[in-house]
């Protein structure tokens, strides 16, 4: 109960969490209602329904209290059953780590793995559904996070769709971000949360669940039910006439609908290509003042994170801790095995915006300058993002 | 996405969510820290040695990022082992419900069950204990919200420990708004949460858990690991050095961490008070007005709810319908076997002020008289409740 | 700096300051802009329109960047020439204190006066303007707050109008609250403000203007210009291409915005029926408990504040802290030569509806009976109230 | 009432009104009390007192409920007697503007004028006062906002106390940004806001008034009295056991308690070093990417705006509007005699930190490179702005 001795920071310029939009905030000041008032089975359908508009989805979406990692535990918990031989494809730490998951949930869990900097050849897929005709689910991280790159999801959609088998996607930390919609890609389950590129707290998973899913879902003796990993508990919830399974985040809630709304009106094209663009300007910043991307190509770098290649002899933890002390700003670091030789920049929500390039470019590179790194070149950094932004404008 | 039809209530009187502390809602806006940012690390911490303060406990809390109903699952999937026999006491549904989680990870569930207008005899349990001295863990619903009626869980807590089990407690609505300390009443996991007599919103559970308990939890192979419902995960998370399982909801921290300094700063001692104090005042009143209590008696009713039992002929939801349409007021239905039976006037966190026992009075006696109830006197109830509250001014 | 020592209030029912919407509170919050930044300037114009829109009036109105007081002190300086005479209409301390701004601007303020708890006769009005057929301006305030009357502004605009003179209608705290349009009352220059029906807090003035009033305004040499009282300034101000005279108080410029919204949402019908309603079941209560109203009918009591009278041997600066004290209620006090002899209760904004009648009733008896008066009955009071919001159900 | 068309902007780095903290924001949104509530009256004495903290004055400030143009206009009108020969000191807009007030309320107006990029010599205060002994007030404007420029007020104000005249200083928008203490610089009528370094929407002015300023408002018969315009009315509001002459702004208030506790807190040596850092850093890379300052000298430069030259053949405003376009920055445009040729970058409150250095650097270059200007060196101006950040760290 100390005194805070840490300064906020000025700029956070993370992975998720990210700052929230300031309408999303505000949002979550709104009077907390009880779930079984009138108006807030209103306001969760209408939330709902905004929710599958920003799915462009047939069928209605399910919100689960918690942040996507519930979402994804319980995704595997629900999709799974015993028998089930299960394809993870494991292009990162979190498409790796998925399996941990699945395991405890199917009978075999299958898995294509490739360098944490490159991404999943769909052919790779083909040729293992082809060798393993018994597959019934395919796992993917769309967006392999702690490696900054995209997976091919619509390619390798299409591909498991037609072997007849469900999609598991990851799309966490890329929907809302660049153009991925549940039913284009053939996901039959598709996990994202609004604490990423939607500019929203943790705290909620949000589910696209395809007809074959529910189908596989109810017919799984082992898929929870009455549960907090549950996901058929609430098929219905969204309706306001029908109950919940236990409370929801009434402020959560509030802040989703906050976050909708500015989605859906700034229009997801607009909001994709400010994501691209800062990305972009980032990228083209970070390798003109003298660094290195992780992505084996800017091909398969993700538009809403740069990961950046540590400079030999710089403690990653050190190098974050020292933005934030110098000029405020917070990056996210590594996760597992990608954790000390990489740094990564968010371009989620609010920070998505070409203008935080130039910002990121400066704090980094001023950074690892004042650590000792030679030959970093901050004003062609600064420039070459400027040029990107200035293209188009 | 249509407007929303439905206005706001005017006072939400309710056993939760209740309507949260203007405090707390402004607290929920706060920017949205990076959860490693050490400006976050440092701010969680600290408000898990508030709860520790609130809780006056010589462990360290855990906080699960979920609402109550996951205390309760992680609960019940850590700390009972395959071959626990485990006593539930139900005396009323929640009590009963835990049954469910109970068995799923247990050997035996044995249990003791009363009307669920009646409440746990202290003396059964030491019976049972004595009957079936293999019992290794001993439930316990403190507060049973449906009925409105208090366990006498230090009488319970008692006996559990000279017979040498562990005793689960939920606490989710009794405390903060009664006296309830987990290590005074022997509790060995306790789970509670913000959103009751705190008066935040929905989507956090705050666990005390003894020694043994952790023990007990270490020791069983079946806890869940690398889980939302794991309870082990989180054992040092609340330190600024250590690692989160997953992104904690870190809205909800701040609000929680306001909640707790208007706990603090206001006294536990002052908050019980006018809690207890609304409840008698609405109690008094009630029966004033010529309706009935619930709970079998005065003595086991709860300080955080009243629950009304519903006049002969009247249907319970439309009651609650006509309490909103009439006058914004919201009360909460029963659950289960007592829904239908009984209504309840929540008292808790912001609303459980004297002043909304004659609010809560009119809008209650108001509505059934409108719905043709005969011989209620509204004036006598208000001058009941009044009486009560200005005996100690 | 030392730590408050007063607990916040629980209800505030004043007749202003008035607690503000919650939607109102969180559009305080949002980003402050710069005054010239586009976004604000097209702000300003909306807001500005949606202004108009309320005052349902052909002119756009004027925004004063201070609370109505402004507005009152910079009609009298802008509108009063050296050379007027001056028909104030004195039914209370409000319109009657309008005579000491008027003095200063005009050769001679002409009154009529009648008690404070009455209002004015038109035909009074009609027989001076014979008398005196120089009268070039009235004045009049519509709702007198300090006695909780309301003057007949139409029947008085039509004969002003008729007459040729200009009307000046202090609006302040019925505007909002009940029908009163300014140019359907013949006002010239209106002013109102949004820290009472409209349930914002205090900081700005709204003005509707006639071009008549204009005109005369423009030919005043004495009118304040380049000043904080000058309505002059203001004239384009409401145009986004237009620059400010100095900057405008942004927040309050953003809660008025939701103010409106609010206000034009719900319907300024269905607003005033909640006004007329609260206020009728007030009476009714109060009367029916045994007190007694200020206003010499319940037919010129206004919709917006009760103002009832303090029984012999009350010192009502003493009822009203023990009204807080006891139950956490706050009522305004009377003003001048009101002071002492009421205690008023606002309905006004978020407070005007049903159920805060029997709230207020329940706290002013409670208090009085504590206090010794003999031979109040609460429950007659609040059996009254609900008796009138009960009728039209 | 149509949908706005303007998207927000990213950063308002302007030289106000200013973005607020965010603290400040949530204040703004807290429930607004009645102004004579006791936790109302408690709280305003308890702003007040930290407002005399911050001014570490002997004197109680002054709260007025208008942005800072009515704390200068009520000086004029409160401080200026009709016989008094007052010395009004030119050296930009906002100084020269002062005589339009003063001229209204005495008798002459005496002016010393420098070029409005220089600033007053203390010398040619004292030659002139020496030249007209009778001068009885002296005006200054400490930073002169248009020019970005700072008048050694501490050296004046030991000259015109030495005189026995009394000094009128303009802090706006320098209080709060750097050292200026009223009683240190012998200020008699102080005049600053909260809208400026302090991080506050526009609505009050905060005034120190020395005990000289005092008695000459008194004895002064032209001194405002019951007016928008009065100092005097006033004198004792700041006492909780007192009234206010009018209803103060509560939101505001409660905006300006959170502002200065942020102030306080954080140490306003802390806060200055802040603001003087950006602003050195900011004019270090103006200057290095081939721009030109607007102040003579660098040594005159305000650390709380940076006014740079328009190089030729630029139209200012389509600068600004570009800067918007491009990179979502909000500059403030000159006024007055400085529109058109200078553009000015504010570092006030929130944006007083140096990592505001480089992004105004990089969208104010960016955007002129993009009209055309040639020769410009985006990248040296960000690197020798980082030099200036990184000397110190």
């Amino acid at each position: 109960m100390s005194k805070p001795t840490q300064t906020d920071p000025i700029f956070t310029l993370t992975t998720g969490p990210v700052d929230s939009y300031p309408a999303v905030l505000r949002a979550l000041a709104r009077p907390v209602l009880y779930d079984y008032d009138p108006a807030f089975l209103e306001h969760y359908e209408n939330v709902s329904r905004k929710v599958q508009k920003a799915f462009a989805s047939r069928t209605m979406p399910v919100i689960l209290q918690g942040e996507p990692v519930l979402g994804l535990e319980a995704a595997a918990a629900s999709l799974l059953a015993r028998e089930d031989v299960v394809l993870n494809l494991a292009s990162g730490v979190y498409g790796a780590g998925f399996a941990g998951w699945a395991k405890r949930y199917c009978a075999e869990v299958v898995e294509i793995r490739v360098p944490y900097n490159e991404v999943i050849d769909p052919q790779s897929v083909a040729d293992m559904l082809k060798a393993r005709p018994e597959i019934r689910v395919v796992a993917v991280c769309h967006h392999d996070t702690p490696s900054g790159t995209i997976n091919p999801v619509a390619e390798i959609g299409r591909i498991v769709h037609a072997h007849g088998a469900l999609l598991l996607v990851d799309a966490v930390s890329s929907f809302g971000g660049m153009e991925v919609y549940p039913d284009t890609i053939h996901a039959d389950l598709f996990v994202t949360g609004p604490n990423k590129c939607l500019g929203c707290p943790p705290g909620l998973s949000l589910l696209s669940v395809s007809d074959a899913a529910w189908a596989k879902m109810k017919a799984n003796p082992a898929a929870p039910r009455a549960s907090m990993l549950s996901i058929l508990d609430w098929e219905d919830a969204w309706r306001a006439d029908r109950p919940f399974p236990f409370t929801p985040s009434v402020a959560e809630i509030n802040g989703l609908d906050a976050a909708l709304d500015l989605y859906l009106d700034e229009g997801p094209e607009n909001v994709w290509r400010r994501h691209a663009l800062t990305a972009e300007a980032t990228r083209a910043g970070i390798l003109a003042a003298g660094l290195k991307l992780w992505p084996a190509s800017e091909a398969i770098s993700s538009p809403t994170t740069t990961a950046v290649r540590v400079p030999e002899g710089i403690d990653e933890a050190v190098l974050r801790k020292e933005a934030r002390r110098r000029y405020g700003v917070v990056f996210s670091s590594g996760r597992g095995e990608t954790l000390g030789k990489l740094t990564r920049i968010g371009h989620m929500g609010p920070t998505a915006r070409p203008i935080y390039a130039p910002i990121a470019i400066t704090a980094l590179v001023g950074t690892l300058s004042a650590m000792g790194v030679a030959g970093l070149d901050l004003g062609a950094g600064v420039t070459a993002a400027m040029a990107v932004i200035d293209r188009d404008l």
